[in-house]
């Protein structure tokens, strides 16, 4: 199962992809089993125009999608609450995540960023520094994964593989 | 001329064609030169996945884009100051239209809520039946397009056509 994360951002699209294994009994999977597959950032210059940078983003990901392959899409959830100057530009790019997601026909989950701290520290109010720590840490890298941008999505792709199945649900 | 407005939402698109001459001179664009060619809405359910809803906005602009062939696309922008619970989704479907005027390769401008009122009312904070009236009388329409979304874009497009041209500042 390929997992192909994304931070979504207009200057820095973090894009973080890795593999995991579900369990024999296919109910949980465990952390022992990711592996980083590829990480990296889309950049676009705050010089461009804004329909510019939206189709350079939007190749980007169309590109990594294209070379990766991934089973299932997971990508930051934006809110508007975040009264950031920057969330309708980061909401915009979430969206052409998700129709890239529509057209390359993978399906395509949202987490909060709470939920993915909660589930990479245990803390839903962690830090930067912690995510990239716990994010080499379950991938078992040496190095931390830099820019942030880039293990962010990791972690959004790490959250997507540790929550639990439609199924276990059922049991 | 051809002009492609756009009044951006999830539930329902505005979508607002209208043709405009330059004047003889090329400084200015008289209201009379104003011509309907097509309005219209595309809607998506709010029981559809959001991936799908952004899907069928993005092939419905660019089917709309394939058939009218314009030469400019204008778009309302987008405030993030606006606390409707759907701005993001506003956002999202504003930022396709970019995309798609991009791929298209047409010149593509923002207008602000404000700009559009004042251009088409004189009074900024006219609501949608004084939008409505007026662009049936810039039209030369007898009866008023409906929905409002699709009359919204039409009022952005007039907005786009008697804005000054850029070689108007140079005389």
């Amino acid at each position: 199962m390929r997992i192909f994360g994304i931070d979504p951002g207009m200057t820095r699209c973090g894009i973080g992809v890795i593999d995991a294994k579900d369990s024999a009994s296919g109910t949980f999977r465990s952390a022992d089993s990711l592996r980083l597959y590829k990480a990296g950032v889309i950049r676009t210059d705050t010089s461009l125009a804004q329909d510019e940078r939206l189709r350079k983003i939007y190749d980007g990901i169309d590109s990594w999608l294209n070379a990766c392959k991934p089973d299932v899409m997971a990508v930051e959830r934006v809110f508007s609450q975040e009264n950031r100057h920057s969330v309708l530009g980061t909401a915009q790019v979430a969206g052409l995540a998700l129709l890239l997601a529509n057209q390359h026909t993978i399906p395509v989950s949202l987490h909060t960023p709470t939920e993915v701290k909660a589930t990479i520290t245990g803390f839903g109010q962690a830090n930067k520094q912690q995510i990239a720590t716990m994010v080499a840490k379950f991938l078992k890298l040496e190095v931390q994964i830099k820019p942030a941008d880039a293990s962010d999505a990791l972690a959004i792709a790490i959250t997507n593989a540790l929550k639990p199945p439609i199924n276990a649900y059922k049991m």
